[in-house]
């Protein structure tokens, strides 16, 4: 691992060319970076912003070896890259965040037992390779419970919610269809949780071992997809420090380097109030409002922590609600232009498709004016 | 002039590709805006975050038909741009600010004049054909005074500072050297203005005719070059009404579209509190500060006013110190970087000339922090 400071215009190779490539390659500039964003699609909201970039699949070596020669450090904006990628890559220049990290968020089953290894409370879950499996594990945890695909879901895609024996037949078809027949099953069980809210950490790790925490959001789904998130989050300091505390403990083990996205039920109702439900080795939706409401956002933040500079200061000077512009939503943006404490963030996708993220908005109140009392 | 806003995924057309393109690019990709550069250089800080460029001359109609079908808009970086340039693209598609803007900035002697029309007072001065309306002009202006080439002069260049008679002979040669032999001189004389401070008003204007100014910002120069700005100047309220008065009457006048500088001294050993010094037609680096103590920039500003999206807020939430890192001072970036409340800018640029703008800083604190008592 390289420690040096990356030297102004220097250039840092992304992996995926969507909206979190965009906002890394738009907090590297002031840096003095230059990006080149690495993806299977020949436009994407990244390549509007970026100073170079090469289309390739993630499994194309020649493409990658020519991408590895033209970047200083390379880094990734969503955890479905292929693991072989990454290490194929880092076999060449240094890749951040590290294999592991991409290894233990890629597959639930691996995550799980990585947050309960070091300390963190997970729902209870079960690996599921077969019916007979399902059939066993919904016994042993009960339901209403979440069967998932191991890897690749996201947004609430993959995964059948089993709230009675009526659902099972769903959650069959899904086991069929993810069993790859070979030792390494596909789904995994997990136990419902009963929680008051969902906060989400955001945390950066340099490569010296430092650490920095943004304030704790408090999110809201719809249609399992975030819709917005509330800065601060309504949680005791207590809770607060113990989020926190979990957080640094996750990212310490992983030896992690960038910004870290670790989302966290919060329960009154049971023994255990921190309940982690999933990290993600990157710049995190949940995480947009630092662009207006801190000094440094976490995409600086994320370059600062893969380019060897010291972790920026995560000194918040407003309250915040950001909201995701989903789909038509996205025809909210003319309206928020005209509101005075709204900053607007799209992505420049051509295509408006439902459930598809076509920016956000950060609402900015005065600092400490969100709190309830 | 159109009105209806620019709709999500236009095109921006840029002329200049340094780094207040640069900084546009970068503000005008979160409203949904691509950009693409036009400049005569094909590296340069802009073309490292936009989504096109063409490189080609100023005066090569040709490229320049082709800039102006790629654009939705047409805006500039720079006053020296050539107005025939903004002529021939005016033909084609919308430029803002206008020709009319751009021409009376390019000529301290048209400037001059446009400023007294609209009320304004600015230094004496006087029209500079000969060595004969210098020996006039320091006659009746007296010394010092200061002789300046009246078009394409920045940051301290083609200027000659008449302290005593000593000085004339370089004077007469600045003469000899711009004066163009034709009806249009090129010298303008300007008397000496003791002032006690200088401020910018960094003023928008949009279609309708609605303005949005920020706070004044107290400018400090070294060697000719603007060298740090501090929000707010310590300046009266009364003194601070006034000038964002004249710089909205000089907005208005030139029916004006986007941001305009408004560089302005304040004297209190004379009849005239505030004298204008000089208008920029375009964002200024004595704005730079808004891009992290403002809800909205300067950059956002722009972008909102020729893409006919309302102007944004012009609140504050911090105060702050901009410094420019010039030439090596480029070099301090590293200490900055471990300063918390440091936001850095830096533009890219390969080669580190002396006098040359490389980057700059925003020091941020508390709103009211810095108000001297």
């Amino acid at each position: 691992m390289q420690t040096r400071p990356l030297a102004p215009n220097s250039v840092i190779g992304i992996l995926g060319g969507g909206q979190l490539a965009r906002m890394l390659s738009l907090a590297a500039a002031p840096l003095g970076y230059k990006t080149c964003i690495y993806c299977p699609e020949d436009n994407g909201p990244a390549i509007d912003v970026c100073h170079s970039h090469i289309v390739g699949d993630y499994g194309d070596q020649a493409k990658l070896k020519q991408f590895a020669a033209k970047v200083d450090v390379i880094t990734y904006e969503f955890e479905n890259i292929p693991a072989s990628t990454i290490a194929f890559l880092n076999q060449l220049i240094t890749v951040s965040p590290n294999l592991k990290s991409l290894q233990t968020s890629q597959d639930r089953l691996v995550e799980k037992d990585y947050l309960n290894s070091v300390g963190a409370t997970t729902a209870p879950y079960a690996n599921i390779a077969t019916k007979q499996d399902l059939d066993n594990a919904v016994r042993k945890l009960g339901l209403p419970a979440i069967l998932k695909t191991r890897t690749m879901g996201y947004d609430g895609k993959g995964q059948v919610g089993i709230k009675t024996m009526a659902d099972m037949q769903q959650a069959y078809d899904l086991v069929s269809n993810n069993s790859s027949g070979l030792d390494k099953p596909n789904c995994i069980l997990e136990g419902f949780i009963n929680f008051d809210l969902e906060i989400s950490v955001i945390i950066a790790r340099d490569a010296a071992g430092n650490v920095a925490i943004f304030e704790p959001s408090e999110n809201a789904h719809k249609n399992h997809i975030l819709n917005s998130s509330t800065i601060p989050a309504q949680i005791s300091p207590d809770i607060r420090a113990k989020a926190c505390q979990l957080a640094s403990d996750i990212i310490h083990g992983l030896d992690y380097v960038g910004v870290l996205g670790v989302e966290t039920f919060i329960t009154t109702n049971g023994n255990t109030p921190i309940i982690i439900n999933e990290i993600a080795p990157r710049v995190h939706n949940s995480g947009h409002w630092t662009q207006d409401a801190c000094y440094i956002s976490q995409f600086e933040q994320h370059i600062r922590a893969i380019a060897n500079l010291p972790l920026g200061s995560v000194a918040r000077h407003s309250d915040v609600v950001m909201h995701n512009l989903i789909g038509d939503g996205v025809a909210l943006a003319s309206d928020y232009a005209k509101q005075a404490n709204a900053k607007i963030h799209l992505y420049g996708k051509q295509e408006i498709k439902t459930g598809r993220k076509m920016g956000h908005v950060n609402l900015l109140f005065p600092l400490d004016s969100l709190i309830k009392t």
